[in-house]
Order: C-alpha cells, then sequence, then structure tokens
C-alpha cells in the first residue's frame, strides 16, 4: 500500500505547537461553560437572548441601549408570510416530509444576494459613500455620487425598494428606536442622506425607491460596529424562527407531496389587534 | 408534444377554492406586516426577541414569566466551544470559502438524533412515562417503568448523561428558573423523578447519568406546551449564534483548506469573569 | 482559564492508536490516487462513472451486466420536470441568487420519505416479504401478508402508486433489462408477486396500485447487495444532474426573486423524437 | 384583515399569460416523460449516465468521443480520501446520527471558491487569456500576460498548484484523451502555454505550480461549451458518489459523535491492483 505523504502521516513525528489552532469564543471544562468568559449559566436568567448573541459575536456586554436596539433589530425581521423564496424552499423541503431541520437549512441557503444578502451589499454601500464624504465631499455630495454608480446601471442602491411595501415600516420603526437610544451614527446619517437623494429623484426615476429593512438594518448594525457577514448573520438570526414556524405549519396543516403555489394561499389565523398596554408597555 | 396531465393544466379550467391553501402566521398588506394579528413594527422595541419568537410559534403573546423562562432556554444552549459535530461541520465549510450561510445550514444539518435531536425523543419520554403514571401507578414506579425500558437494552434514556460534564450547570440552572418563575408542570416533576431513580441506581449502573441540557430544555419546553418538533426548533434557534460565530473566527483567524483537528485546540480568549452587579442584576 | 477536559488536552498525552481510525475507500499519496486500490488514472477512459460509482460503494469492479443495469438506472431518474419538491426546493434557492451549489444541496434535502426514500422502505418491505416466505410460506402468500400490512392501514406499499403515472415506463424498462441481463434475484421475483396481488385486488380497492420507478430501483439494488441507504443514494446520483439543469435554467432564463408556481409552466423545449440506429444501438 | 396587495389576490383576476413560464429540459405527461424530446424509458440500456448528463444539461446527445470524455472527466474526481473540507463536513453531519442525504448536502456545502469552485474560475481565467490572444497577441504572450495578473499579487492562477500532488495523474490523463479523442480546443491549448509559462518560471517562482484536476476539467468543459457554472456541476456531479462512500462509511464502521482528526487515519482497504486486461480493455 502507498506510503501516505509526508504530513498525513503522525506516527513517526509527535505534535507540534504548528499543529494547535486558537478559538476566543467558548471555553469547556467539566460542568463549566464560559462564553467570552462569562459562565453560561450566570448568563441565564439574567440576559436576554439578544444580549447574549451580542456578547459572543462581539465579545463584550452591550449597554441596555444596544440590547434594546438588537432586540428589536432581530424582532424586525422574524417572518414576511410565504412569499419569500427561503419561506417556500423551507415548505418544499417539509412537503416532501424530510425533518423539520432540513427544511430550515434549505430556507438559509435561500437567503441569496436578493433575499437578505442586500445587507453586506448596502453595508459595503454605505462605506463607499462614506469614504468619498472622509475625501472632502459634503455627505449630501457623497451621497449623490454613490446613488449615481447604481442608478446609471439602471439599478437601485442595495437596502432601497422592495417589492409590496412603498414605505417599509421596519425601517422606520429601527430609525426611529436608533434616535431614540441615541445610537445613530455615520451609516445612520449617510443612509437617510441617500434617501433624501433618491426622493429628490422620485420623479426623474418614474419610480420610488425607499429605504427597506435591510437597509435600516444594514446602516445600524455598521454603526453598531459589526463585520460585512455578521450583517447577514443578523438577518439569518431574525428570520430562522420563521423558517420554523412555516416549516412546521406545513407538516401540520398540509396534506405531503402537494404543489405548492405561493399566490394561492389566504390568511386565516388571527385578526388585527394591539399590544397591551399600548405604546407605553415597558420593555421587557 | 405530449399534453401536460390534466391536473398540470391550468389553461382550460378557472381557479377554485380547491387550489387555495391556509395560512395562520403573518398576513401581508402593503405597508403592513401582520405577526398573529400584531403589526410587527408595534413589537419592536416593546417585545424581545424571545417574546416574539414564542408569540410566531406559539400564536399568542407570552407571560412574563415565560418569556423570561424562553430567554435563558435560548441562552443555554448559545454555544458548546469547537468540539462539537454542528460546529466541526461549519468549520469544515468555512475552510473552503463558502458563505457564511452555507457554513450556518451545514451545521444546522448536524443536529442528528445524537445531537440536539434528544429533545424530541426526551419529550416523549417524557409522555411515555406520564401515560403509565395517568393509567394508575405512582411518579416514581412510573419513572422506574420508563428508566428500565432503556437500561434493560444498556442505553441512557434521552436527556441524561453528558460527554463533559458530570453536572450539567444549564440543566441545573433552567431547573432553578423554572421552580423561581413557577412554570414547573408535570414533565418537570417527571424529570426530576427519572432522575432521582437514575441516581439511586448509579452504583449498579457503574455510572452517573445526570440530567443534561437537552433533557431540562424537553421538560420545561414541554411544560410549555411546545409540540415535539418545536423542542428540537428551540435548541436551533438557540444555537445557531454559535455556528455563526464559529464559521466567522474560522473565515477571519484561520487559513482556508486547513485540515480541522478537534481535538488540537486551545483557547485565547478572555478570561473568566462575572456579570456586572452580581446576582441581582435585573433582567431586560 | 479553565484547564481543559482531560480528552481535549493533548498536549501532555503521545498519540496512540486508540486516536486512529481506518478507512477502506480511497488512498492517497504523492501523484498517486487508488480507489479501492485501482489507480484513478487507469479507470478513467476505461470504466463508464456507472461502473466506477459501483467500485466506489461495493468495493469490487462490476461485471458488465452489472455495469449495464447500473448505467440504466442512473438514467431511469435523471429528471421528472418542474413539480416534484426537490426541484421546487432547488428553484427557489435559485430565484434569490445563492450559488448553484446551494440550490443543489436544498433540493437534496427534499429527498424525504414521501420522495426518494420510498427506496429504502420498499427494500425493507421486500425483505420483509422474503423473511415471511423463508418461514415456509409460498412467494405469493407471503406477498400477500406483506401487502396487508398496508392496506390494512389504508396505506399503498412503499414503492407502488405514483402521482401522474398509472403504468411507470421507467418500472417496466428496468425490469425488463434485469430479465435481459439475467440480473434478477428473489427481491425482483417478490415485487412482481406483490405487483399480482395489488392487480388481483385493483376492482375491490377502486384504485390502480402499479410498481413505480423507486420500487424497481429498490428491489434490482436490493438483488445486487446495495445496503439500505446506498439505494437511497442511487436515486440521489441519478437526480443530482435534474437539480443542477432546473437551477442553470432558473438562473439563465428566470428573473430574479419571483413567485415560482408549479403548475403555471409550458414546455417549450425539443419536440419528441428516437434516439438514433433504433432500438440496435449499442450501449457506450 | 388587512386585504392582500394586489398582486398576490387571484381570486378577483383570472390567470394571464403573464403568470406563466417556460422550461426546456422535461415534459412529463401519463405514462410517459421525455427527456430533451427522447423518452427516458427508450435512453433508459442505451445511453450510458454520462451520455444522459450531457443531453440534460446540453440539449443534444454526445458524439461517441464526447461520452468517452465525459465519462473520464466525471470518474476523475470522485474520490480523493478523508482530507478534503467536503468529505470532513459529511462526515462530521453523518457522526450525529442523522441521515445521509443530510451528510451529503453538507459535503456540497463545501464546495467553495477554495474546493471544487476553482474550474469556474479558470473558465473565466483562460477566456480572459484567449480575449488577448485574439486582440492580437501570440498565445504565450498571453498566457505570460494572464499568469502575471496572479503572480504579481503572490497567488497562482486557478486550476494550477496542489496541496498533496507535484504531478496531478487525473489532469496528465484527462488531457491525454482529450489528444486521443481529437477534443482539444482553444482552452486546453492556452491552459498548456500556461503551463509551459509557469515552467519555466519555476526556479523564480521558487515552487512548482502545475496543473491540477481542476485546471483539466475547467479546460476540457470550456471545450465542450459548458457555461461556467455548469463547470463547477460536473465536478459537484464527480464528487457526490465519494461524499456518499464516507457517509456511509462513517455510519457503518465508526461510533456516533466522535471527534473527526482528519490526519489521524489509516487505510485499510484493497492493496494496490491493476484492472483486468490491462491498457487495451474496451470502454463500456
Amino acid at each position: 500500500m502507498p506510503r501516505p505523504p509526508a504530513d498525513l502521516d503522525r506516527r513517526a513525528t509527535t505534535r507540534t505547537e504548528v499543529d494547535r489552532w486558537q478559538t476566543a469564543l467558548t471555553s469547556i471544562a467539566p460542568n463549566s461553560i464560559l462564553i467570552r468568559g462569562y459562565p453560561v449559566d450566570e448568563m441565564m436568567g439574567r440576559l436576554s437572548f439578544a444580549d447574549a448573541v451580542y456578547l459572543l459575536l462581539m465579545g463584550e456586554l452591550p449597554t441596555p441601549a444596544i440590547g434594546r436596539m438588537l432586540n428589536a433589530i432581530l424582532v424586525s425581521s422574524l417572518d414576511h408570510g410565504v412569499t419569500p423564496p427561503s419561506t417556500l424552499a423551507a415548505r418544499n423541503v417539509a412537503t416532501s416530509g424530510a425533518p423539520l431541520k432540513d427544511s430550515v437549512a434549505s430556507g438559509i441557503l435561500a437567503f441569496g444576494p436578493h433575499h437578505g444578502g442586500d445587507i453586506e451589499s448596502c453595508m459595503r454601500f454605505l462605506d463607499a459613500a462614506l469614504t468619498i464624504m472622509r475625501a472632502g465631499a459634503s455627505i449630501d455630495e457623497a451621497a449623490n455620487r454613490a446613488v449615481l454608480d447604481y442608478l446609471s446601471e439602471g439599478q437601485a442602491p442595495p437596502g432601497f425598494g422592495h417589492r409590496f411595501h412603498t414605505r417599509d415600516p421596519r425601517a422606520s420603526r429601527l430609525f426611529q428606536l436608533a434616535l431614540e437610544l441615541e445610537l445613530e451614527g455615520e451609516h445612520v446619517r449617510m443612509i437617510r442622506a441617500v434617501e433624501r437623494e433618491l426622493a429628490a429623484r422620485e420623479a426623474t426615476l418614474e419610480r420610488s425607491l425607499p429605504v427597506n429593512v435591510d437597509g435600516a438594518i444594514a446602516a445600524i448594525s455598521a454603526d453598531l460596529g459589526f463585520d460585512y457577514d455578521l450583517g447577514n448573520a443578523i438577518f439569518l438570526i431574525s428570520r430562522l424562527p420563521g423558517l420554523i414556524a412555516h416549516a412546521h405549519e406545513e407538516r401540520a396543516r398540509q396534506a405531503p407531496m402537494r404543489q405548492i403555489d405561493p399566490k394561492d394561499h389566504d390568511y386565516d389565523g388571527s385578526g388585527p389587534r394591539r399590544l397591551p398596554g399600548g405604546p407605553g408597555i415597558n420593555q421587557r
């Protein structure tokens, strides 16, 4: 039998430091789990899930304001009904009788450039515009130039425009919270400038390009210091329960091996209702 | 060309109600997104992500106690270091240069029967034991009989035993919170009875089989009324950020196309630390 | 920092044989790749892909007859148009702009119990019937009893019945080839007996349950000695190019982020045609 | 309840042609399956799987030479032992007890830019070089300039270099077959020119960059007229049985939930052997 190549054959050699690799996330010991140094059992009951997610991804505890902001961001994209491709991929896997986790994995694979991936593109777009500004242009001039790169190619900038919504209620609410929580930064200021720029061109464009929830998440996440690929990851955490809920409903309410037409559905759930206590209710 | 079969050919026919299907999760209209009837923009900033997840999956708002419990459950399984198969699958996909979402989908596929899937098995195990009890047996007698079914085949009951931990700190903390929040129900009482049963047999078994985090999540989720497959789904939501953090760290800190040995890693992150404010800190 | 558990800490210890694990598939050395002992470069140009697949999965070269049979099995399930859930999952991922491999992975996840998974169930069903026969029953009696287990629960046995086809042309052709190539074995004889059994009951059942392509693949694969899970794997290899072709066509011909209705498609490809040379053409 | 947006509400409207979409791959009618116009049952037993794959992807039957070439390409990348990230991802999913198809889907997700994805990059690289040539440069001058773009950034051009092999036996064999079968085209000629270019620089580069199997598949597939993303798809079809074999072996031979170290394996399969009949054997 052929001898394996040197770097595959460990028998003759002893382990050296070069073999070792590092991780800074979680340390495990018998009966001890430390996430970024904090005992997970101490975190339980004292940090919200969103706080713990921030700690794991960013390495430090969030301020109360950042914790509230991240909770709101995660709630914003929880679900968008049956028509997104990710939901339809998950339901088509569910109708084959596959386990729920397979439906969910399939839905995640549908978070392509046109669906969720827009967050990363928008973060890069805003950084490009900010670079123009740092080079001496005013914020409106920078927004104007950044927008032209897309419009000249007949494209909308990432984070703007929506299939259904002419005014995305999630985006407006996220910006309102960023303002209230005093978390607005240069990325939010730039995306508002881009918004004004596009509004001014609405007549010439013969189409409205409002900022959408991806754009709002992109700007706020960038101001919070998230890396580009973590921007997309936030959407992934937010939408996962939606994929689960649709896969679960498909299994529970529909016959297997059906032909799923996204246009032929009716909503038969709870009618419109308000949260108890009205706008004044305390954040838990 | 062959005529498509009748049920594939829509041209000749008009749509009938039989084509339509129902969903009760989310209703979408221009500039309006209602999740279980509540406007998502009203939920943002007022519900924690865990509260919103409960609403989407269960159909109603959680009580404050249930909201705190679910936050703690989601925090409990956030990450378990580099050695779980799901983490290694995600890192092996990341080292190939694939996008982050592909790493995450791959990790989710590794939540097999031996890894996460235990939650559903344990929920079924506890219901089987409760059925024995309802048939007239005492809780200890029912636990005894349910346990024997597994031990007689040389297996541990689902939700008991752990590769590393002789006392799973996450399980203890979850049960403590369920007690404090007065959310203990028959499934928690039954799993504690099973725990006592196994402890009593420790000498004969020559091995300790402590309840693990999967068992605690299974018992508490069952008492909260979650369906079996949603029990696994809760673990999935909880661990997703861990998969994201490992895929992100692999991309950021390691060379591509490396050979990942789960045993050759060192932890180089923050040393042990305590949450600010000590045990008394308020839950956000 | 907490000490990692003993079995995670390799520094203090030296590698022992217990760490090592075995594989019998392929051995790699510099400039040498041996699959089951054969140089892959020697296999290239001299074995068909199907022959090489058989060698890799089964460990030995196929006979010419088995090679032809496996080529035919792999061709049989190459594609089934746009309506299978796996194809729709793949197309929904493609419309999001995700890479082709993500569409394909998503399609594979839709090979659930009701779609492809039938092959394994049918292999188990036929072995159960053969066990009854070996216990002394005649083949028809064994088929009769095995069928009753399903019919008594209002179910069709795995491998029988089809959404569109009353006589599955792929199944007939596979059985014809198994006969010509003298590869018929006890599993094929049993499935034919089950077929007769169900045909005899057609009047009472008020429905026709012809053997389908999954049933034919199951019976022939079992006679060829494939394990249960490899039976499903054969379908997977066969359908993969179909998933690729649909993902590729979706990307090439359709607008992104469209709503895919499986019922609203038209076929605009080549009209019906015959293979050159008629039935006598030589198999390559 | 809110009215769904107009384009979601089908009740009021009747189906129009605008709703319909086209596919040119396969037409399904009761008891009839036509792939690119050919009855699949007529293809079975008369076309090799590789021939049928070519028909499905390219729309027409391959010539005998192209059929042999594609069989060889598909055999070339069948498996590469346990160390590729895709194989390790598949094995890590298998060790969790997940179904075989989940292991396979996970492995496919690991075909990232650094692993398999090189084929598409190399096809684009060769077309760029050919564009330079068509603009008037000699083939060697074009190869020289194309190579410099990569070397100047300290990178190897896609399709060149290998972790283990200094001379990839699969690449040599593929080029030999392309020559024998008279299928060499401008992409093969260009990659040979690039090979010469890199060989000439070996001393200065202080490293050998031989053409690898991805490069050979890229050049030959491009000459056969495959689209860029179908180049990667060919690798995917070729490696799928390898992923299946490793997932199957992991399930059959290893304990669940093990820690998989890619460096600690031994090969215990068949020793080196030759194909029967020597080099003269007829291709089936």
